[in-house]
């Protein structure tokens, strides 16, 4: 079975070391309030969260995977074996309430322990996680656009774990193209809706964790326009409330099958029918798109998190076997008294790990970045920080969602490698977090929406101000430091990266405004390897940064147990190893549209309508 | 389900046009006497391959993933429905006896034939395809160095697959160290053997297809000495022939279990008990692990033509979905009359499909280059060419192994993408193809294994020889076309990574020498990254040579169907967005084992025994 030890020295790193967390948010009102931004309650809540998950996620994540869920006729779904009571401790204990908001039961702890605690469950059972994880969205829906009456009723029972929710908003026909979906909304003039029509790939869309399941739902009023300015967001129950807060009545919302998925078979991703279903208005009519988004950046974040967790799962499993497995000779040998030494001793091995513990130990530090941004943007009691968090969130979640997810697979794929054809086999669970880990790279908007929301959107829309301001920060960081002498190298190595950067994004917008009405075609035509470009140099940033405070820590002689020496050498294995692929991207992002510019026919025999 | 068209233009395209196999073909003496080098015939062949493989074998892929295979107590194993009839047919059309021995009851065709059939046979069903596979290797050493008195005995049965073969290696603790296997071999002093041992991970290893079964095992003989150096290949018939060669007694080989995979589910993946199992030598005593390289490499280049496979029929089923499904809308709208566009408009849509093409179409060039370079090592009359085509097999196979599954678990995976969220359920079997194409990165010495063949063995180890001798290749070409309108600009990017080539050849040669006992470790720490910079020299030779001859058709007007325009579209897609890729690794390999070179315990807990 697949071992897992939560990685808190390394959370202690990113938090109080590289983030100076807690300083940060002693700075904020709202949790000098609530008395949760101290570093030893943030470090004892992890140590708590690391004995939940160990204890209680990972034994249950192989089994999970085994059974799946089973959809009975009526649509219930029962999960695999222990899921249900493992949710059921995870509820007691207070979890779900974490990071929420005192005013509705939650703890009112900072995001950043929230997302640490995510990253954690991720690695221990993905399939599992998504359970609660998806409640997060609804939540953050509610509180921000639904009105006192739903806040009242939904989120306590939503923040203490009591009921789950989802979110509904793919349909057959449509999945990146939300604006055409079929769902209808009728006003049955007493200030409910009546919803119809089908939703699928629902995560946790039916399950027997709750004794209710809140559903939030894209649908069209109708009389509402076509398109993405017509659609709606409302709240649907499985079960309708009565008055005291109990569930009632049985919606007219059913699940109508499960799919078979490649993975993360512990959870259940359903099919749901809505049948006149009972629902209630989510924020204004006709904003759905915009209130989707709301939850859907948390889930694009969460979702990062799944890479994350699961790249540090695969990980550390490889590192252990590498241990462990004798193969072949070293020179000199280690295991002289043996047949063979353990394969961790070959460079090709160490070369698999090491790209695992480079990009791994980077994401945290970019979660744990983006967290504190998301808490200062919430909290901050100064405007121009709570705007600049936003900024730092808007510009850094398409890539934390896709780098981290395209970074998390790959790191998979080389810790089954490294275990060869035992790799291949379910009993050393390696192939499972393969399988678990492809999903992120596909679902809460494909890598490639990724992609085109951070140049398109995020970049090219503002005139570059948002990636104006990540280069002051990088600047402001080299001017510091360029002539230190283990980080200058890689100051100078980032520097030029950045230029580079700068550099092609005035190219593709160049060309994107050159391009008229094939000017989008421009940016779609590259717009994954930029964000892949980006990617390495935010991490070219963070880790130069890590690297600057191991080696303060070395030269100190403050580094009893080889921790900072690791990151320096690691950080080393980055820029030299991992950080060079921005060579090759240079080169694709400058080709550009005109390498995908042919003849549909000829090529695939396509022939469009018009033509 | 998944839909699979044999590629028979490209197929005539590679041999006829840019490897003129027939005339090559027709110098040899064999393939006259069997007239089997006519390219009408090759092309007649190879359709009939087609409708049997899309008739037969892809309608049982889905089911067989589904399926998988069941043991009973007593070690006997059933496969999924279909094969075990599908195999029947296969064996009655003759097919096995393809390109084996006219001698034996072969059918002499060239081996080009053979493997393009193998891809396709990969292409439509994987698993099925490794029951026969798997034989070639057995009917090769069996050829080269079995007794007469066992040739007489089974080649005929393996080549007229009423039986078929299997290869045992692989034990528990050994896998790429077969030095280290514990199997015995007891002389009985009757020219039989007593093999005991268990082998793990064995393809094909026990199934229903035939009344026998011959496994091709490695066993160290009791009193040969330690290491590779004392290791003996056996033949252990499941059960012992009869005189009239019917099968006899009933051998002391049981399959203990099946293994549970990720992929290729419908393949038995045996466990074998060896207890006290009659066996016959094939070769010499102690020259087992040279014997066992006579399958090796053959199941090398089938590896290789599996990622091949896979990647063609995963880039086959992306297109046809990106033609099919629509979302979002294009500039200019190529569906005006519907709500939105086939997502094939959209290039990052497309540049995920040309990486499928790109790859798969200068794959199938090298495998084919590769199989013609079988049959000239075989068959030329000239001793020269013989020689010359030999060295051209020892340095490509690591590369088309390698190369070629890495390509086409990429390309299932990029194929997967196209499709978001239905590529991850089982029903559109997008999530089949990366599954099972994961192996073949895996299986028959791991992909870092044929980096270290190629970079250690194939080249520093004759000096850079056949290196240099690939080098004459190319620079043949590009003298020729350097001056070429549309070549002359792929052949200078070729060049420069050639001379990088050689310049990294002479670099890694150099630090392996001054490393002393270290030395070894330069060469692991770069193998990977070298041989995918070699694949993409091989690659872009290919597809350069493939645009001059597109080039001139389309010069001549003689592309009424687009066939050449897409080839040299493909080529500049391919020159654009992929060989760049060289960029990085020439840096990343520059690094070398200094980027890996740290302390074990700091950084992985790891502590060698002798310290």
């Amino acid at each position: 079975m697949p071992q897992y030890k939560a990685p808190l020295r390394d959370f202690r790193f990113v938090m109080n070391e590289l983030l100076d967390a807690p300083a940060q948010l002693a700075q904020m009102p709202f949790y000098q309030d609530n008395e949760t931004a101290d570093a030893d309650l943030m470090a004892q809540v992890l140590e708590e969260a690391a004995r939940f998950v160990e204890g209680e996620l990972l034994p249950l994540n192989q089994t999970g995977d085994q059974q799946g869920c089973q959809r009975s006729e009526n649509g219930d779904v029962k999960t695999p074996d222990g899921f249900k009571a493992a949710y059921q401790k995870y509820v007691q204990a207070g979890w779900p309430a974490l990071d929420a908001d005192p005013q509705w039961g939650g703890q009112g702890m900072p995001h950043t322990v929230a997302n640490a605690m995510l990253e954690m469950m991720n690695s221990a059972n993905v399939a599992w996680a998504m359970y609660p994880g998806l409640t997060h969205g609804a939540v953050s829906a509610l509180s921000e656009v639904g009105s006192p009456e739903l806040q009242q009723l939904y989120l306590p029972k939503l923040i203490s774990g009591e009921w789950t929710g989802t979110m509904c908003l793919t349909e057959p026909h449509a999945g990146t193209d939300l604006g055409i979906i079929r769902t209808k909304a009728a006003d049955n003039g007493d200030g409910t809706y009546s919803i119809t029509g089908t939703k699928i790939f629902i995560s946790a869309g039916e399950h027997d964790f709750t004794d209710n399941i809140i559903h939030l739902v894209l649908a069209r009023l109708e009389g509402s326009p076509e398109g993405t300015k017509g659609i709606s967001l409302f709240l649907v129950p499985k079960f309708v409330p009565n008055a005291d807060g109990t569930p009632g009545e049985r919606n007219g919302v059913v699940c109508g099958s499960l799919e078979h998925k490649m993975g993360i078979h512990g959870n259940a991703t359903a099919v749901l029918n809505f049948d006149g279903a009972k629902g209630w208005l989510v924020g204004e009519v006709n904003r759905g798109m915009n209130h989707m988004f709301i939850m859907m950046n948390a889930a694009r974040l969460g979702t990062g998190l799944q890479g994350l967790g699961l790249g540090e799962v695969a990980y550390q499993n490889a590192v252990a076997y590498a241990k462990d497995r004798t193969q072949m000779r070293a020179e000199p040998r280690v295991n002289p008294a043996e047949q063979a030494d353990p394969i961790i001793v070959h460079p090709d091995v160490r070369r698999m790990l090491m790209t695992g513990k480079a990009y791994t130990e980077a994401g945290r530090a970019l979660a744990l970045w983006l967290a504190l941004a998301l808490d200062t943007e919430a909290h901050h009691p100064d405007e121009a920080k709570q705007k600049e968090a936003a900024d730092t969130v808007a510009l850094l979640t398409p890539i934390a969602k896709a780098f981290m997810t395209d970074n998390g697979f790959n790191i998979a794929v080389q810790s089954q490698q490294v275990f060869g054809g035992h790799g291949y086999i379910a009993e050393w669970g390696m192939e499972q977090f393969v399988r678990d880990a492809r999903i992120g790279q596909i679902y809460e908007g494909t890598n490639g929406i990724q992609s085109l929301d951070l140049l398109g959107r995020k970049v090219l829309m503002d005139g570059g101000k948002k990636l104006q301001a990540l280069a002051g920060t990088l600047q402001a960081f080299a001017d510091e430091n360029e002539d230190d002498e283990v980080v200058g190298e890689y100051i100078t190595q980032l520097g030029k990266a950045a230029n580079q950067l700068a550099t092609l994004t005035m190219l593709v917008g160049q060309k994107a405004m050159d391009g008229g009405e094939k000017g989008p075609d421009e940016v779609n035509a590259v717009a994954v390897d930029y964000l892949r470009y980006f990617g390495h140099v935010v991490y070219g940033y963070l880790w130069a940064r890590m690297a600057k405070i191991a080696a303060d820590k070395v030269v100190a002689g403050q580094d009893q147990d080889g921790f900072y020496q690791a990151k320096l050498d690691t950080a080393r294995f980055y820029f030299a190893r991992l950080f060079p692929e921005t060579k090759s991207l240079s080169q694709t992002i400058k080709a550009g549209g005109e390498s995908l510019d042919f003849d549909l026919k000829g090529m695939f025999g396509f022939e469009p309508e018009h033509a």
